[in-house]
């Protein structure tokens, strides 16, 4: 089985555009950045793997044929906010297969344009239609977060403080300015106790990667790039009214699987990129993954340990609450930090000793009535 | 690198469901008769590949879980008409890759229920949005073709009078009566020459299938099944003013990458279960794939030649315009009538010495904008 490397890695900074830039532009753009860094042209490229939600049908060969790769196999791949990273995993899996030595990979979405912005509850799932939308699924696993290990609305709150300070150094981030915790903590209620600041935006954005074998590397006249360790996929399970809605099974199977997969464990992860959709959200995530012990999650926000400089970085980039939060983009995003922290690239947001990076996405309610979708992808260097 | 083969196929029966009828319970249906007909149960399957267009994000999550599959890796492919194809390769690459040893795939849709129904134009395709519809382009694609190669409206006609013929004996087509050349020549037109009867209709259906690995099919006691030979994707490049409508490199392209990976060539195929969402669109494709002479497949269609008993049986199955065209669940309901076909079980629409089975389809617009996507499955006994 093929090796796959991370040859090269692009974004456009994540943000609100006008009605003019629209998902192809952003794609192309981001592609054309990951093939520049990768030292690739057009010809080089063999597959196109897209992920995205909102782009519409056959997107991917839309932006396919702006950038002159019209004719080669495009694929689409949708795992609603897990959707870039699953493009990612279906071309490390045809990479496995000997299918192609280099593809691009990107992941888009824009969502200013769309009616509600947002992410909707699919129209079955009755709770959510009802009101138990995502902010207040996870105001409930927050509340239950602190009533179970005595953490703090501020611990929570460092979260956003945390991810806010990391990306002040990001050039691609939506947001670039340090927050404190006071703002966190005085901003609007949105699901109490979280407020807008403990919630990830609206975003538009695009983030792409070159994949390819060790002989594609050879090819660009590389020696080294991270390398792609494992991609692991699961859905979640139907919850029962007896589940603690932070007992994170999905996460834990995902890690489990991702383990199983590279041969590393928990113990070996230098930094994570995790979907931290709300605050609670990464530190329910972190603990489920088991990289953080059960119940400390919302302490190593608060004392640094989740910080750059801290004992487990998660989250340099700034993550989905102010790097932003593209769906279809962020899975692409992650790999694109993960790649430039494993290249020393990442600057004044530089992790140190980066070997081994993790980068999990969620996509899906958390109330279960379609069980979610969760990747996990380890990159080492 | 591990042969695939399938070992089970089911489906619903295509056309017009009501709204209780929801997409999740047209995919459950078919991959309950898929499972069955392979004989396996929830807990051998290890992945879940559902292809869909309108189903919604998560929509095969939602499916997996409501079919004790959660838990499991499930991700969702959109190729516009081609997604149950792509998620049919997606999982066959997996499985190359030596991923897993049984999955289910399962292609559906619930069109009926959309304010349209029908497939829209991308809002970036401005020669669509201005009236280039589908019809409209197969249309001209009709009057070039009787100019190039004067074919006459019965030859194009014919094809839908041949494929009504061939669904009368299959209990999952949308249409099971036959129809008389003078009532395809007098249906109302839709866009000349084409008529109502020339156009595949708006349907709601599903199909699955079950693939597995040599070692899965013994673990099935079964001691052979169809195998998939091969699975090509290509996406269509920009077209330009000078281009002929009917050129079809698209599909030639295709058609090489298939006999590229498979060994075999147009001259092997004993079948074809061709996407003719348009009846003249089963003519040009034919021909562009390299099994019918270029300027000859009016007069095949006429002559019985693509007839069940004739020289090269096209859509035994009634194809989209008689079985119907769920846009997501073509794809693999193409591959559950190979599988029939190949395993003698087709009833009286069986094909005589059906050993090598093709399956194409088109996903996109053929206006150029998007390139389009097409998919050409090669399945063996």
């Amino acid at each position: 089985m093929s090796e796959t490397y991370i040859a090269g890695a692009g974004m456009v900074r994540f943000g609100k555009y006008p009605v003019d830039v629209t998902f192809e532009k952003l794609a192309v753009g981001a592609a054309r950045e990951a093939m520049s860094d990768a030292g690739v042209s057009t010809n080089d490229i063999e597959s196109v793997y897209v992920g995205h939600v909102f782009g519409g049908p056959v997107a991917g060969q839309r932006v396919a044929a702006q950038m002159g790769l019209g004719g080669l196999p495009v694929s689409n791949h949708e795992n609603y906010c897990a959707s870039g990273a699953t493009a990612i995993r279906e071309a490390w899996i045809a990479i496995k297969a000997g299918l192609y030595d280099i593809v691009l990979v990107i992941g888009a979405e824009k969502m200013t344009d769309r009616v509600s912005g947002g992410v909707m509850p699919d129209p079955t799932d009755l709770d959510a239609i009802n009101g138990l939308v995502m902010a207040a699924n996870h105001g409930m696993s927050a509340r239950r977060y602190m009533s179970d290990h005595g953490a703090t609305r501020e611990q929570i709150a460092s979260v956003a403080v945390k991810n806010h300070a990391h990306s002040v150094h990001n050039p691609f981030a939506q947001y670039q300015r340090p927050i404190s915790l006071q703002e966190v903590v005085d901003a609007r209620t949105i699901a109490d106790p979280l407020g807008l600041l403990d919630c990830s935006p609206i975003s538009d954005g695009a983030a792409a990667v070159v994949l390819c074998i060790a002989a594609g590397l050879a090819k660009l006249g590389r020696s080294s790039a991270p390398r792609i360790a494992g991609c692991a996929l699961v859905s979640g399970k139907i919850v029962t009214a007896d589940t603690n809605l932070n007992d994170e099974d999905v996460s834990r199977r995902a890690g489990e699987q991702a383990w199983n997969i590279t041969g590393y464990g928990p113990e070996d992860i230098d930094l994570v990129e995790m979907h931290d959709c709300f605050t609670i959200a990464e530190i329910v995530r972190l603990e489920g993954l088991g990289v953080v012990p059960v119940g400390e999650g919302g302490r190593w926000a608060e004392n640094g340990n989740t910080s750059i400089g801290g004992k487990l970085p998660v989250n340099a980039s700034g993550g989905l609450l102010s790097r932003g939060h593209p769906v279809g983009a962020t899975g692409v995003a992650q790999i694109c930090e993960l790649t430039w922290q494993l290249t020393d690239r990442a600057g004044q947001r530089q992790v140190d000793k980066a070997n081994i990076g993790l980068a999990y996405c969620k996509g899906g309610t958390v109330s279960g009535t379609d069980g979610g979708s969760v990747t996990v992808l380890l990159v080492t260097r």
